[in-house]
């Protein structure tokens, strides 16, 4: 990876962090040349969310938080707030970073695809899934349109690795870090993300349930939190929008979108179609975590490798079908009851 | 306009040029300080197109050679075409020329729809079919779709003004011009804008005609060139896809879209989707030249401003029902049979 990375972490570190002080930890000092970061230290008891949900912690703020971080970073770098002049200026500087850029291309759209060196998958056991994956040509066409609109499509200043593995959490506190994949894409990218990471750590759960514990309660407390992040956040993203509405957004021009009913339907257009990209985005993450290169630890602290296949099989098998049929979902209580359709309880 | 507009106007004579040559005049000199460009003389008996279409001169090789120009600068600017490194290269370029993207969304997307300072119409006649525009909000909702995809989806480096009055024409060459509009945006918006002025100049056509010429034949051309010329450029622009689909585009990975038949439904989903883009755009040029501020030759060289309103109207409500509808039609054929519907032969 390039080292240049830095400035683009920091940079938006500093963006983000400006929009959204709460979430986002304060950079002191960057030095470009030495590609140095300098910043808050993110202090104990934090620790890094995807740990956290494989240990079954609950973290009550945690769709509050997150739903506040992606409604004001995406909100205030996109069209719906900015004149065109700034949106350009933003875009064509992360351009640069398009080094990035490719290997999440690679990784996350390409990889998987295909007969890639660095694939992996829990072998034996998911070795049919991850061919048919190969060689599933309505997934293919799906993604395809997903990794267009990943590079072409620049709507927002994305964090643009947003798992549960770039979030560090307490009880009360959830900082984002690590963005160093930064770039103007579409905000379903980011969002997506979160939610799709979410369902995989629901999935593995079985993995983690024992005599002490069933996690019953806390793949219960999980959904609840896939369900309360999109919520708030369209609820949080709809009001920065209402607020905002008069403003220097280019979009939706104030003499155009004149009635409030008028203003209402333009955002349920807006919010339906981010939701679907959300789901298509949010399910090509599961997807590669299972059988491209970069797994996860929701799984891979799964020891018996059997039923971490099973664990992992649901889970691919309801990414899939999520990214196939993702226009089809109204809400996100009818993703949720699908994605439970795929569990025994 | 910024002087600036120059220097991307030479730029984009080069790339395109260097793709296209047949239809691309050449630059031998550009001079950024001195915003002056030294390229071929355009020699007579070459004339603008529009002043063709409005004098009823057939140009039989205009759709072949149309379809030539769109399907090389389109195809070889994308991802179909070249790696991600590449194509962020020429988005980070053409982002500066966010001052011609700026005017383009005023007088195309934005004015039209409101109560803005520079819009005019054939008045008193068309007063109300502005009016009603301005309160259409099912068109607004869509118009907001197509410039937010106009701003944000860098697909290809589009000329970005590719009217009738940018091509200069005799029977047996075809010259296209003034690219300084040009930016990273939707290859929609330049077929649509070709598609869209031809379609301008039908509706135009009834206000032409007179005792020696009823312009019924040539009507007919007309729509038989709008035909040929998306029909060749869908057939051109597929031929370079599958010429070079083991090349370096980034967007269908040969390992991926492994077999003819997957290919070809990847073509087909793309062409589709392109097709309504191409009509999304082309009827919003056409509403804008009715009854935003800059009007055309075609229908502005009919004196009789009674005459003169009842073939904009035509023109207008099939632009709107096609800008709403556009996602029905299946091919330009379709759409050919409803443009005629709104006129009386």
């Amino acid at each position: 990876m390039t080292r240049e990375r830095a400035y683009f972490e920091a940079s938006a570190l500093r963006k983000h962090g400006g929009l959204c002080s709460d979430h986002v930890p304060e950079v002191y000092h960057f030095d470009r040349a030495m590609s140095l970061i300098g910043m808050r230290y993110i202090e104990p008891p934090h620790i890094i969310l995807r740990k956290g949900l494989v240990a079954g912690v609950e973290y009550p703020l945690l769709a509050e938080h997150m739903a506040d971080y992606m409604a004001k970073t995406l909100f205030f770098t996109s069209l719906l707030y900015n004149s065109t002049t700034d949106h350009k200026k933003g875009v064509a500087q992360y351009c640069e970073n398009v080094e990035m850029g490719r290997l999440t291309e690679q990784v996350v759209f390409s990889d998987p695809y295909m007969a890639a060196k660095y694939n992996r998958c829990t072998s034996p056991f998911l070795d049919k899934d991850a061919e048919a994956v190969r060689g599933d040509d309505e997934l293919k066409l799906e993604i395809a349109e997903l990794k267009s609109m990943f590079i072409e499509r620049a709507q927002a200043l994305v964090h643009g690795d947003l798992h549960t593995g770039s979030i560090m959490v307490t009880t009360d506190s959830t900082q984002v870090i690590d963005p160093e994949f930064a770039f103007y894409g579409p905000m379903g990218y980011d969002i997506g993300a979160f939610l799709g990471n979410l369902i995989l750590a629901y999935f593995s759960q079985d993995g983690h349930a024992d005599q002490a514990n069933d996690r019953k309660a806390y793949k219960l407390w999980i959904l609840k939190t896939i369900e309360d992040s999109w919520n708030l956040f369209h609820k949080k993203f709809v009001d920065l929008w209402n607020k905002h509405k008069d403003g220097n957004g280019e979009a939706y021009l104030p003499p155009i979108y004149n009635n409030s009913e008028l203003l209402s339907l333009a955002q349920k257009k807006y919010m339906t179609s981010l939701f679907h990209d959300s789901l298509g985005f949010g399910s090509a993450k599961m997807i590669r975590r299972i059988v491209g290169i970069a797994h996860v630890e929701d799984f891979e602290s799964i020891e018996d490798a059997s039923k971490r296949a099973s664990c992992e099989r649901r889970a691919l098998d309801c990414a899939k079908s999520i990214l196939k049929g993702r226009r089809q979902f109204e809400s996100i209580e009818k993703v949720i009851a699908h994605v439970q359709s795929f569990t025994r309880d």
